[in-house]
């Protein structure tokens, strides 16, 4: 019995993200997404909210656990008594940054082993940065990301209606 | 009759974008460069000094129109008819950040194409943040931008006069 | 009216290939396929083999006319009064190869301009090398390139038949 | 319980090689060590030879078997049913051309998942090919083999005896 | 008697700038640390702490001397009659910034030559954010940074104290 | 009084090459440029030849001194008494190679340094094997190398004269 750890911002969740949680929820036996709460810059999703929409993602995947942490992530894995990071890689620039924080956290604890999955090339250039970025010059994010999630993505960036 | 879009932030145009400009407007018989407004950063010089800079350094090349567009360019080439995208790359790290940019735009309008151009390897360390980080820092930007351009750089950053 | 030349080893040509042939052919007044004939290293096919399959897979683009050259690149488009090169970019490592060969140009000939699309991120894993390994392997190249170069490949690799 | 496959050349198995080893071991219930054969390029030492120094570096991992296929690695994957190969990434050059290989067997075969680990950095300049190029040129391998390896190696650039 | 130029923002110093300080201190008859204060970025310690944590770590080494510039980097080595400026390379991503920052050093001073050494690769994760990063969430920096830097950064992010 | 060893094939000498012997040879006291010629491939040049014409184009540089060396690099060293390995980047390829070469060298002896300089962005497409592949087509390889190293490289890819 294998339980694997998904750590990330989620601001909001992609398909690019939905890709990798199908797929490792095939190979591990429990797989926890970890919205990583206290990364000390701005969202435009609250983590309640991000959770939120996690879970209606995921609601198909039995195995998969939506939840948060606002420390560091080894201390995530010791409590969860968890030994295996799961992470997409997209391109190179998540190569470089994944390897160090990868290096950073065997350092941190010996025992964490980071295991990287490919994001499916149909999602290579998709980013949660995009999506917003998009959506705020009111452009359509619904190739993007899962129904639910576009609407509320939609919302955030509706100009304020005046109050008659 | 082959129309291309140049977009970019042009804050400020420096001689590597102006060696790109040349160069296609060679290749395409009209070149629109398409100053993108509403980046949600805060720029040095307002969108109406980025045009009319590169209105000055542009001159000679009498196929070359400037403009501007405040949200998608996918929108921007719809309304412009236009279905080539060209950008310049420098090093690797422009290569992710435009291939992302052109698979997405690729997403959103299936029929815009984005050819990309090597900047000459005068200019390959160049660009508008080196320019007006030297600026800052008093140093000379006198080989890095247009006469014009380097005279508004320097004014940018002149002490505020002490009033008598 | 632009005309292109779109240059390579084309063995064989895979659908990766094909895509920027009809990609660039929509763009071009005219795409003068070239198979790079003298590279000093053994090929699969002959160029005779792989200009016939190139006219094969291209038939439906009318303007597209497929050729050879056994020399250097820029004197072909000396010839051809030709002053843009298509290539396809897939990844990283064609990046580094694609613009040392174009800075070379460049130098060899100031009037060649190289013009880079990005293969479709369907075909991003895609080379002439791989659906060779793959075929010699004994596998299903079906969905690598088009089903006559299909045949042909596995033609290449068939045990040779004893004779009664 | 999760069978996981490892395949290389393993011409010879490095230090590094022996770390992804012990490390994956770890995490999966089965290790199989794949040494692909049939790869088409000459070699130091026989497939033999190289199954039996994996065995010996990894006796003592119970969980590990090393065996051999000499044809495309997904049909290796369906005879041993498993589903999960791994690969040691060190750097860039290992990450673009694994990425390859992993889209290519996703292709080939969609239930394939390929799960990268990072390569300690101790070793992450570390290759067969430089262990014999060390070795070829009368340098000590010592630091980057297994001792029975290292005195193999040795053995094979050893200057022919003279007869007397 | 060559005299190097060490630049960096350093906050803090870690133990990757450490190793570089330490090898660059024995090949260069002076090695001048340069903390660039003007770098118009908010900082965790004032140029004043900085400076004095790169006294207490490189204590040991009689050739280096410890300094700031406000400025540009060329006019501080032209102020120094330096012309050697020593960059640490960790990874890809350093390498095209430095590649960049030192073409831009050339362009601004001909006599300016900047050599790169590797950081030792027990190092190669390590950046300043990344200490500053963890101390904040609450892991422990003893191994990545000098132990009195360590009890420095450890201070920044105490919790207040209510005063009784 | 620092000595420095260059090391390479050379086969031949380009102007990029030159660039960096001309640049360190200002900085180092000494600087021995090394022709590494047990390298197990097949050269255009032979040692004697390589080492003459780095006799050639470095005649100028009084400091510089060409040598060969039949192993590995750190047994030159060793021998040498030197400490300091020079060695130019050009683009991120040689950045991984020479990345791993420099660790593997400092493993195989901890005295060693590598110190990397950047190629001048003029010669930054450049290699030996790019001029040889040039002429090889019949190119004019005047701009890449000294007129003594074109002649020579010319002279070897001469059709044979047929005897009246």
């Amino acid at each position: 019995m294998i339980k694997a750890i998904y750590p990330g911002s989620f601001d909001p969740v992609t398909n690019g993200h939905l890709d990798i949680i199908q797929r490792s929820s095939r190979i591990f036996s429990e797989l926890i997404v970890v919205v990583m709460s206290n990364q000390n810059k701005s969202t435009l999703f609250s983590v309640a909210e991000r959770i939120r929409l996690l879970e209606v993602v995921s609601r198909d995947f039995p195995n998969v656990v939506i939840t948060q942490h606002p420390g560091l992530l080894v201390h995530f894995m010791q409590l969860a008594k968890a030994q295996i990071i799961i992470k997409g890689l997209r391109a190179l620039s998540d190569f470089e940054y994944e390897f160090q924080m990868a290096l950073m956290n065997r350092t941190l604890d010996d025992d964490v082993e980071t295991l990287f999955m490919m994001t499916s090339n149909r999602y290579s250039y998709l980013s949660s940065s995009l999506v917003k970025e998009v959506a705020r010059l009111g452009g359509s994010v619904d190739e993007l990301v899962h129904p639910v999630v576009a609407a509320e993505v939609k919302a955030k960036f509706l100009p304020a209606t005046p109050i008659p």
